[in-house]
């Protein structure tokens, strides 16, 4: 009934943004995995504001505590809890907001959901810092699938009306996206970051925001993982996805771009390579029925530009019944989407996870992890 | 582990192109609900091959039996089974394909998940004729919605290269949706549909086929449905739209088109009209926070063209392990967009009645059917 | 939202007692597992009424017709849906009852559930006649089990106040099991037999029923199945048990009796056997902390007298509102215990085998399956 | 995967005995509900070692921490998260048991199970202390419940040799019920304090422990809750039910005792009083066919003897391989059944109030949080 995602390998998130600390609960871990929390605090920084160069100066030390789970740097198996407490809040920057709906915001959806209990200071349950505790599971996961050779990796491909040079979706390497997991603003095309900034930089200055597109992609999985109808590889991915805020659009491999194309263009043709099977292009990112086949899974997400802007907005008082204007102050960032690129890809580690412990097995794991140990 | 959707509103989907019958049973139906057949039929006739002026020839009658569930035209509020009888097909177009990978469709990756032993006959529980159950089941949903206020439309926003006009997404009446529900090749600007079947004419000639996008409305949700992070809205309805064959892409609202704009025109500012909240744009589709806002819900879902086509592919033999060519004879759609809009409307119709239960209830609904009796 | 069990193997039961068709979708099978029919129909025998010495004359013939899933005898892996056509069913037995609530049975608390609405001929969706799918799907999951080791069986520890041997529940061997599988009235003390068939001749002339128990052990399990707190053996076990019309109570090991019993008593001491990890005792029927621990999982079902007794008894006309007598006629056994064994092994099948999908993946029987063809 | 109960109310389990901090997420409460902690405290009390004349002196504080979900002491509606912070374990206590594999305990089937992982010190996530964070839960689910008029209630039926006056199934008053949630030792023969607590005194005596059984009814459910065949009460009762430490058995009504009665003895005659539709007696434990028919629901659970205990025991010595002798030192309740009956009742809490949920809505009861305000 809300936070909690995944059917064989299941996180519980939970927490608002002025409360006492948020977390997450991971249940269905294999036991034994050496945690490596040097790589999930580098990701944890990628997703933290004031990390980039543009960023939001909130002090959010993002220090996470570990409740359950592990013992001696190793998984036990039994449900990992990890929370992150909440510190230098300034609620007050949010109170005169209370009664004016926030466009953008999920301020009058929640109201109405929760009958106007949620706590909505910071935005409460639906504030974006509920995305660190998915970064640390999504970390996690990826450990894991690493290990078994899958390797995800993003750039972002659009801000606003810039445009990076997009995957060659049928020949992505590791190389390409470990190297692209170390640049604050992943690009292909290096000279995107200044323009990308500068485009930040002018929203700021107009007290506006830029959305933009992450482009993902994932290596390493090998054909056959998925399920027709309804537990497909897209289906899982999506429904993740689109839980992250601000997220609008999922598309797979050419996307909405395979709608203006002709079969013979769009189909990917197989071919034998040593032995191997492979298709020329990969128009459908890897999936096919829902199903992988062996090619890199490549998906494209839409972020919309943030909804806090310090830009006057028409809106309503919600207490009152009147029309109104609002100008959102605190501390925001212009521009979320190279933060969200960490995001993007925990989430995807969640989900492609939990669809290989219910195909494989979570005791294929741990064979594994007796090895690494 | 693949073919049941739904949390309290339950799908459970069978069956193979080719096999004795295709079916789904649905559970979790209020009870006393009087079903309307007739409805049905008309919802399985907008899916069905050989409804379109330029569709395939194929007979399938597509009758259903229903096994349970029923009991003098009212749900009984137990589990409804209802089954099509396969009839008329002819195996042997498919035979000589059977170690030929096509591209396009499962077949390869299909092969992998199920070491060759699913039935490939006319690309089995694959096949796009797996969706005449969900069009039943959502059919049936849609009634149930319908009793509420809630209508579901769409039109055929593009073919190709030619585009329809959009919906207008803040300003979407219950009878512009009734309206394109009617026709054969739902569009906003009537002069679409000779374009559309001409490119469609075309694609066929040239042994060829062609894809495009669907925008689908829902209105009459209030605001409050939905649950953050993982039990939203969009997260629902993305999930069963990709398990739709060919579906590559969903977005809502603007969606990607959101990725290019700034904060200021985005956000939907809020205004109160009669008493009404209402936003004066809605780029958001009707969700925020993954939750309605009572504003339309507006998606567009991405269909690629039709993987079989006649004219010759680079593939590979598979049994042989050697690169080879094909064409991919039988009756096959040049295009299966104008097809796939009752299985969109359907699947969302499914989505969003399962939200409706958990929030609501499944009583909630009782009360309902015992007064429309 | 009811007749749908399991997270990894889902079976998904519809039908009603006088409706078209009763059945089951099996989601979850690994594919190419060769299925053995003649043994699915012996099950479906044991449970079918007629097939006991005593039992009811009704002409059910359990022809199982499946319409998906399988090819060629094998498994395809994509959902298999199994159904039974209603036959010979006399509505007219039952029409008299339809205002006075059967003492015992769901009349009213499912007249309360469905609002009046649903299907109360031959009991509906409550029928008995349920259990026939619920024995087909267990009973190909048992097969598949077997092909790992893993045997099921059961004697019927006790009719009205006569009772037969308990197993030696550290020793029950396979020999045993299977022997008992053979016998139409399975017991361990053989004299038991004619003094059950005793006591159900009597009660049929009291036009009375008669209940009893069910003790059943599941042997080839290795140590490690199952997951605190909640995904453990005994809950998974219970839940699907508590399913089976009739049953009041079920218990693991010695069950109530432990409680009765000493810490000293009730420990099962370890200890080393060529290499192997034994118990002495059984006393806790193979489980610890919810996981086996390789010794036989042992546990008895309570099973209530047939609700369905000609002999005149209290009741209401809930129509009319007022306090009434009935004698419920038809053709009911005046004993179904032996016809719920069956019943109760297919059931543990399937909760053993979605719990085994769940911790070793489907994958690992698919190996499995491969060599098997 | 293990510690996530519920499908609509659903309750996170995590922690280990001897890690940092146990608890809780609590998914699905209703918004604005106004908690009382007193008495969640209270129940957290009845479950404390030490609490007990005769209980254990492990300084347990159990203080719960709540770091979401609650915002003025009312629920948010989004997750609620509650710890209990672990202090003052002895590890040196269990140390040199390490290899000792405990008979009755989770040692060996959670070492299998982990493969040697998981943290055992104190048993682990297997402790008894994680029904703590249950029975928190619980007490929160039984406050909402008790808004609408349903009270749970339990007496011990029996311990070892000695039996208490059994509930009168068909007239159990809430006052009787309130009364015994009162007493240290709820019994209904006030005579059997002394006894029972005589029982313990001499197991502890003899270095030993003793089980019982605990009989728990629901008074207040209206009829027609739960849904045949598989989300039925007794199955999702049982289920929860066996998840709780040391339980062998579950019985409703007369459970077990029912198998040796005629159906004319057993079944329920129904009849008006006052235009209310009663029952004559309540054998089937205010279940039929799966479903609540208005009467209490009474069911009794066998808790099998503390399996820790002082006296000398048979075991292996899991490392070296060899046969060993064991005595489990350390602070242990001879006899844990008056600690277990709050956990029975929150457990049953959180069962019914999910099914409640999944049925009424959410919003069902939201309504009545705004008027609990």
């Amino acid at each position: 009934m809300g936070s909690i995602f995944g059917q064989n390998f299941k996180i519980s998130v939970f927490g608002e943004s002025h409360g006492p600390a948020i977390g997450v609960v991971i249940d269905g871990l294999p036991s034994g995995f050496t945690v490596d929390f040097d790589n999930i605090s580098e990701e944890m920084i990628r997703r933290k504001p004031g990390s980039m160069p543009y960023s939001t100066k909130r002090n959010e030390p993002d220090n996470v505590e570990i409740l359950s789970g592990i013992y001696g740097n190793k998984t036990t198996g039994t449900p990992l809890c990890a929370i992150i407490t909440n510190k230098d809040q300034k609620s007050g920057d949010y109170d005169e907001l209370k009664n004016l709906v926030r466009p953008g915001h999920a301020d009058y959806s929640g109201y109405v959901r929760y009958k106007g209990f949620n706590d909505v200071r910071g935005s409460g349950h639906f504030s974006g810092r509920l995305t660190a505790p998915i970064v640390f599971a999504g970390a996690l996961a990826a450990q894991i699938l690493k290990s078994k050779g899958i390797i995800i990796g993003s750039h972002i491909d659009s801000i606003y009306n810039v445009k990076d040079l997009g995957f060659d979706k049928a020949n992505i390497t590791k190389d390409r996206l470990l190297e692209l997991r170390k640049m604050d603003i992943p690009v292909n095309d290096k000279s995107c970051r200044e323009k990308y900034l500068g485009i930040i930089d002018d929203a700021k200055k107009n007290l506006d925001s830029a959305g933009g597109i992450v482009e993902t992609a994932i290596i390493g999985i090998q054909a056959g993982l998925g399920s027709p109808i309804f537990d497909n590889v897209e289906a899982k991915l999506s429904s993740i996805l689109f839980s992250i805020p601000a997220v609008k659009g999922v598309e797979f491999g050419e996307g909405f771009g395979i709608a203006s194309m002709l079969g013979s263009q769009a189909n990917d043709s197989y071919y034998f390579e040593n032995g191997k099977i492979l298709t020329k292009t990969n128009n459908n990112g890897g999936i096919n029925g829902g199903i992988t086949n062996g090619m890199p899974i490549v998906f494209r997400v839409a972020v919309k530009p943030t909804s806090s802007i310090a830009k006057e907005q028409d809106t309503i008082n919600i207490k009152e019944g009147i029309n109104a204007k609002v100008k959102v102050k605190g501390r925001h960032d212009a521009c979320i989407v190279p933060r969200v690129v960490p995001v993007i890809e925990a989430s995807a580690a969640i989900a492609v996870f939990d669809l290989f412990i219910g195909q494989y097995g979570i005791e294929s794991f741990m064979e594994e992890s007796r090895d690494n140990g």
